[in-house]
Order: C-alpha cells, then structure tokens, then sequence
C-alpha cells in the first residue's frame, strides 16, 4: 500500500537481508529496520515490531532465510526453527511457515539451502498478497449484500486491532473488503477499536487515514453500545489461529465484540487466510493464550506536547497488572470466516468444504 | 475511607464552602478543592473533577446551598436547580438531589433557605453513606452464598469503572460488599477494568491498594477471556440510572461485560442506591447516553519518567474519534439489583417488591 505517495510492503528482501517497518513505533514514527540475523527477525516477532498472524509468519519464513545464509547445516536450520517457533504462542502461520520452510529445505543440499531458503520465504511472502487479494473479493461480496437494503448512509463497520496491510505482507484480512469497496466508490465508514493495551487500533487508523476511508476511533468499551444504537452494520476482524471447528482466536476483546454483535443480529465475520486455520485442533480451547508483560497494560505510548514520542505510566505502584494478548470466540458467535477460496460457515463442515483436501 | 491513615469523605463541609477531592488528579495527585460558589460546583460536575452518579447528586445538593448562601430568591433557587441539572445528562441522582432540594427549600422562607439548603445538602449525604452501608452488607450476603462452594481460592469479583467511595459520598456501591467483605476475612481478589476512556480503573485500583484488597488491573478486553478461563466468580458493577424494568445504564462497556457474564453463567451484579432508580422511565432505550468531548479518547495521563503527571495524544492528528460515555445493560443479562432494601431481581415485579410505594 502507499504511504506518502510510496508504494510499500510491510516486509520486503533486499539483497541479503530484509526489511521491516518497525510497527511498535508506528503511528508516532515510520521507521523501517533492517534485519541482518535470524536472532534479529525473532526479536522483531517477541517484540512486536512486526505483528499480525500472516506478517509474523513471513519473518519467521524470512529469518529461516537469513540463518541459511549464514550456516546452511542440518543443525543450524534445525535450531533456527526451533528458535523461532518460540517467539510468539498463538498465531499458528508462525508453525506453519516454519514447517513448509523446513519442508522444503531439509531435502536440499547445503550449498544450495541459502537461495532456495529466499526463494521459499518469498514465495510465501507473494502468495500472502494473493491470499488477501482473495480474501478482498470475496469479503467485498458479503458488503455487497449488506448494501441492498436501502441504506441512507454509509455502510458501518467495525473492527478490532489491526488486521490491515501492515498485519500482512501486503493488502491486510480484515481491512482487504474495506480497501478494496472503498476503491470501486462504496460509501463507507469504520469504527476503529483502540485496542488496548497495545493500541494496535492506532495503526488500522493510520492505514485509514492513508487511503483515504471514513473512520472514527472509539474505546475498546464503545462497540457494544454503538451496535445496540444500530450505528454498525457489520464487524469484520482478523485472526490469529482458527481451528477445524471455527473457533476464532484473535486479539483480546474479539470476543467481547462477537457476542455484541450477535446480541444486536450484527453479522461478525473473520477474515482468515488458509495458513491461518490450525487443522491439527479440534476446538478454540485447545488454543495456547499468550500472557504478555504488565508492563503493556501499565504504561502508554503517545505524542507530547512537543510531538515527540514518549511513554507515561498509567498504573501507579502498588497495584500488579494482567496481559492476556488473546482470546477465542466460540464458532456459535461467528456468521462466516472469509477465506481466499469463499466464505465459509463457522463449522467443521464449513471449513472442510472449502479445504476438502483436509478430510482426515 | 482511610488516605494514608486520615479517614476521607469524597465530598464534605466546610463552613460556608465545601470541599471535594480532585477526582480528576488522581491517581496521580491527591489534591482537595474547596468550592465556594455554586458555578465551581456545577464545573466539578461538568470537567469530572467529582464523577460516580451518588456523589454527582451529593455535589449537586452542596452547590444549591451555595447559591441559596449567596442569594436565597426563589429566581436564584430555580437558577441554580436548572443550571445545575444539565451539567450532566445521564445519572439520575443528579436530577433526583436537584428536585428534593427544590422540594425542601420552595416552602421556606428566604431568610432561612441558606440554613435549610446545607441541612438538607448534609443529609443527603449521610443518607448516601448509610444507603451504601446497606448495600453492603446486602451484596455480602451475595458474595457469601457463592464462596458456599467448596473453592480453593478467593473470590473472583470483576468491576467496571469505579463505584467505591469515590463514586459516592463515602462506602462505595458496587466495592461496598467487597469492602465488608475483605474487612470480615473472606479471600478475595478484583479483577480491575482500566475503563477508557476515562480509565475510572486508576480510581478502583488506588482505592483497593489503600485498603489492601488484592486485585490485577487488567484492560477493558480481558474480561471476557477471564470469564471463559473460570477466573472470574462474580461482577458487580455501579450504575448511573436504572429504569423501571430493571434495565441498567452504567459506563460505556459495562454492557459487554453483561453479555460475557450471562454467555459464561457468572452473576451479574448492579449496586444501586434508590435514588439511582428512574421511576419515570419504563425502560433503558429512553435513557439520554451522554457524549462527551472526543479529546478524551484521544489524549491519556499518566506519569512521566520522573514520576510527574502528564498527558499524551495517542491519536494522531487525521482521525476522529467518537466519546460515548454510558451504555445500557437490558435487564434479562441482570442478575441482580443489590439495592439498600435488598436485592431485586432486575424486572419491575422485582424492583417494585421491594419499592412498593412506587407502585402507580
């Protein structure tokens, strides 16, 4: 997507290293880094300077790439993905890219594993951009079929964290309909979850901003009034891991959002790429929920005064605060996942009639 | 309560003035205001320096007492009431200390109406702490009948915004069962909802630290995700007004919290003095939900590096945001009314048995 007129990924190789942009100081400042070592591209994905289910699972693709280059043995390739796995819980394209890179390279002579390593981690980054391209027209339907009521006014959406361009390699889930109405001249308008205690909500504003889509950013506490009002037609989300029941785990509230929306008759509908759906669990329970640091809940970031980037305390001492980064929403809650290959139901039927090839 | 060992009403006389805590400085600056004129009571009000629908209701009285001190005429009395009721839209207490004071000081004659005017502003507020009292002791009851069980642990108890003895006079509604039963031994821990915008957590979690109740201040997505872990035992919420059906308006996100209590079979609890009842409202969709300035989502305070209070945009300029500050809870997510005469079910048949003279 452009930022300023410049055409840009949120991941891209260069030569023999890769670049992010570094999305923890995102909206306040674009930076973009350049990732030189495997341990560099894993302390990117634990620290957040990439997120997102589809963009932590191209680092990880990427930074396999980097370790072959730099040692291509059996058992630096080994450790490498072992190391990497480890750096963030939930999201399952982490495994899944790490597994079709060990895939294929571990059948790969040494001298050749450091260019196919690029290769493979390319590849996956393309194919994400095709994925959400998919998932944009697909999505774009089911907006479609909203407007035909006679709406006066702008069709409402809401969403929660940021499932953009920036979640992906390109394009975003979520936010793929909404760029993709917005450009053939639907009118609408997104409500933007703040999304604490990281405040990823900022960054779907940003992108927002930058192509030019109606929105609003309101508390995490606000869309369950907004949809009682009648204010939202749709809510569209991300995911980090959705199982063969289609149970959705995404960011912490997701939840809260989908039981609003079923509450009011709102559709709810993930936006859920292939590598996306855990096929080896059976329901959103079995799901690892990451537990990050307190310190993210006790402190925040923002421009001072001076427009500066800074950090305060909110939480005062003496009180012990609690991260959880994620949570799952029941299949029962959810009317679709929108998948590059349609809309399926949230169902162990739905989902294998799309993927019939993961019949067991 | 105790600040640092020095026992603290939220609201008190002093003379011919009264004094507030600056609720908009904490938890960062405990600082008492002393208001001496009925328009810097009407600001406390407006600007959030007091907040939490009992103590609006209380300030409200105070500042008639002012004017009647300054000038006791029946044209001064109606200014003061009118100006005062539409400092805030949505508690009713505020409108309901407005009326009793009108009641009480148009049959009296001016030279006494001063005098009356702080005897009945002084009242109120002995009434509030004696309503909370009860209040208490009728939650505990509640709180009682779930520890029956044979747990392990404390007692899990969820709140939403802040409903201790800051939203009130003194005692607190929703913490004055927790208060009592912390104070009588019972294990229990609170699960603090930060509340943005606001972040009336800050409040709950400073309040509970000076009283050693143990509780994690969490953010407004968390709760949903605790409910469905089993780590939550009980909510209990305040509110700002309750309608005849026994639907609850309370701050902007209590609903959510409704719906994930109700969805996971944790009782749902609103506290709720009497004059926290609108017997002239069937029901919550008549309700005025105040919108308040967007700048209060966009901007957070909390501490610089150097332990100072500041404040920091955290949305960038290029979005708006969107401030509702109130939502409604229908009644069939309710589990109970934990009132001072004791706890209703939230329905008029429930509300009504234990206010039968508001039978029509």
């Amino acid at each position: 997507m452009n930022v300023d007129g410049v055409p840009y990924r949120s991941i891209w190789r260069q030569g023999r290293s890769f670049a992010i942009i570094d999305q923890s100081r995102l909206p306040f400042e674009f930076h973009v880094i350049d990732i030189t070592h495997m341990e560099s591209g894993a302390r990117a994905i634990r620290d957040m300077q990439v997120r997102g289910a589809p963009l932590i699972g191209a680092t990880a693709a990427c930074s396999v790439a980097l370790a072959m280059q730099e040692d291509p043995s059996d058992r630096a390739l080994g450790h490498a993905v072992e190391h990497l796995a480890v750096t963030r819980p939930t999201a399952v394209n982490l495994r899944w890219a790490l597994e079709r890179m060990r895939g294929v390279l571990q059948s790969v002579s040494a001298t050749d594993r450091a260019d196919i390593a690029w290769q493979e981690a390319e590849r996956i980054c393309d194919e994400d951009v095709q994925l959400n391209q998919a998932i944009g027209r697909h999505g774009l339907t089911a907006l479609r079929a909203l407007c035909n009521q006679d709406r006066a006014g702008p069709l409402n959406v809401l969403t929660h964290c940021n499932a953009g361009w920036l979640a992906t390699v390109d394009g975003g889930t979520a936010l793929a309909p909404v760029y993709l109405a917005h450009d053939q001249g639907m009118a609408l308008h997104v409500w933007v979850d703040e999304t604490r205690p990281r405040n990823q909500g900022l960054l779907t504003a940003w992108e927002l901003a930058r192509h030019g889509v109606p929105h609003t950013f309101i508390a995490d506490n606000a869309g369950g009034h907004l949809m009682r009002q009648g204010t939202v037609d749709v809510v569209i989300v991300g995911a980090d891991r959705v199982t063969r029941n289609g149970d959705v785990c995404n960011k912490i509230g997701t939840y809260l959002k989908a039981l609003a929306a079923y509450d009011n008759g709102v559709p709810f509908y993930a936006a859920v790429p292939g590598p996306t759906v855990d096929w080896t669990l059976e329901c959103g329970d079995d799901i690892p929920i990451e537990e990050r640091d307190a310190a993210e809940v006790i402190h925040v970031r923002g421009l001072d005064d001076a427009g500066a980037p800074a950090q305060l305390r909110i939480l005062p001492e003496g009180s012990a605060a609690s991260n959880p980064a994620f949570d799952v929403t029941p299949a029962r809650l959810v009317s679709g996942l929108i998948t590059e290959r349609g809309i399926a139901q949230a169902s162990r039927d739905g989902l294998l009639g799309l993927y019939p090839e993961r019949r067991a």
